[in-house]
């Protein structure tokens, strides 16, 4: 059987056997995606948690005015999606974006929660996961109300250098809320 | 048996008997605490995941030169701690105190944990308790990032009425990242 990153990523918490492989394989679509590809759009209903096995991904936001922020990132090893979207069926509030050629898993929000339902263990995964999502965001809520762009800058960099390999000063600008000059004469400090 | 306010939102997502309300009960902690009082202090280790039978507390963090942020709120039937501290050991980066006299009940990190393997239906309430949580803040850092402070007063009054009944419009300032005045020009408008 490939080896899927995303078993990986399930083995960092639960194990997994190979007919539990086998069975989630077919739960989960595989979908490669070129640059610049939307597999998110802003406004519309996401339906899929995804999971990036190579390659990288931007969710953001574009407001009436059409000012643009950077949401967040995922890299390979990473899950994203918008949760409200998933979860509650909201239009999501991001587009997300392949940032080049990239191979993503889809997970269909009925097959989860019959995942949930079928194999217990899977609730321990997604706890675990939301748990870490939380301490991620609640760090980041604090961060940005807080800090000085700078520390937040020098955080960022320490925080997701695999991140930051992938990533233009520009987004990641973005994603910090100033603009890429300001940025700049941050870094120039 | 007292029907405690944490039995109901336990049961907002798994269903208890009183087997399983009586050996809870044995669990947690319940603490009467008084107006300003501290329970969790920043830079310490904090053990206790709360929640808040009755009253309401917050949470907020001081920089070295002195300036105070709040970081959240939590009123009745809502849970709170520093979840990188409770979960990872990390120092808290916030203190937590009474804004009156409040019911708290604390969960400790080992019982908890201990709570997952024995019920798993508890993996079931974290992780949806944590999946809304992640929302929470996801939805915050977006609007933090792409909305005016006009915006995201106006969204704060309308997601959370039972806090702003409970809190001062300095600690709503605080909240927001700007200044009591500041806020204050903004609700004239």
């Amino acid at each position: 059987m490939v080896d899927y990153q995303i078993f990986k990523n399930f083995q960092k918490h639960i194990s997994l056997n190979d007919a539990e492989k086998d069975y989630l394989k077919s739960s989960f679509i595989l979908r490669e995606v070129s640059r610049k590809d939307l597999v998110v759009r802003q406004g519309q209903i996401c339906k899929k948690l995804l999971f990036v096995e190579s390659g990288s991904l931007r969710a953001f936001n574009v407001r009436d005015d059409g000012k643009e922020s950077t949401i967040m990132f995922a890299v390979r090893d990473w899950w994203i999606t918008d949760m409200d979207c998933f979860v509650n069926r909201k239009p999501s509030l991001v587009s997300i974006e392949a940032l080049e050629d990239s191979s993503i898993i889809e997970l269909d929000f009925h097959i989860l929660e019959n995942l949930y339902l079928e194999m217990p263990k899977f609730e321990r995964f997604f706890r675990i996961l939301f748990q870490n999502a939380y301490i991620r965001e609640q760090s980041r809520a604090l961060h940005n109300i807080s800090f000085t762009t700078e520390e937040r800058y020098r955080q960022f960099v320490e925080s997701y250098p695999a991140i930051v390999k992938k990533v233009t000063q520009r987004q990641i600008a973005s994603y910090l809320g100033v603009t890429p000059e300001f940025l700049s004469s941050i870094k120039r400090k």
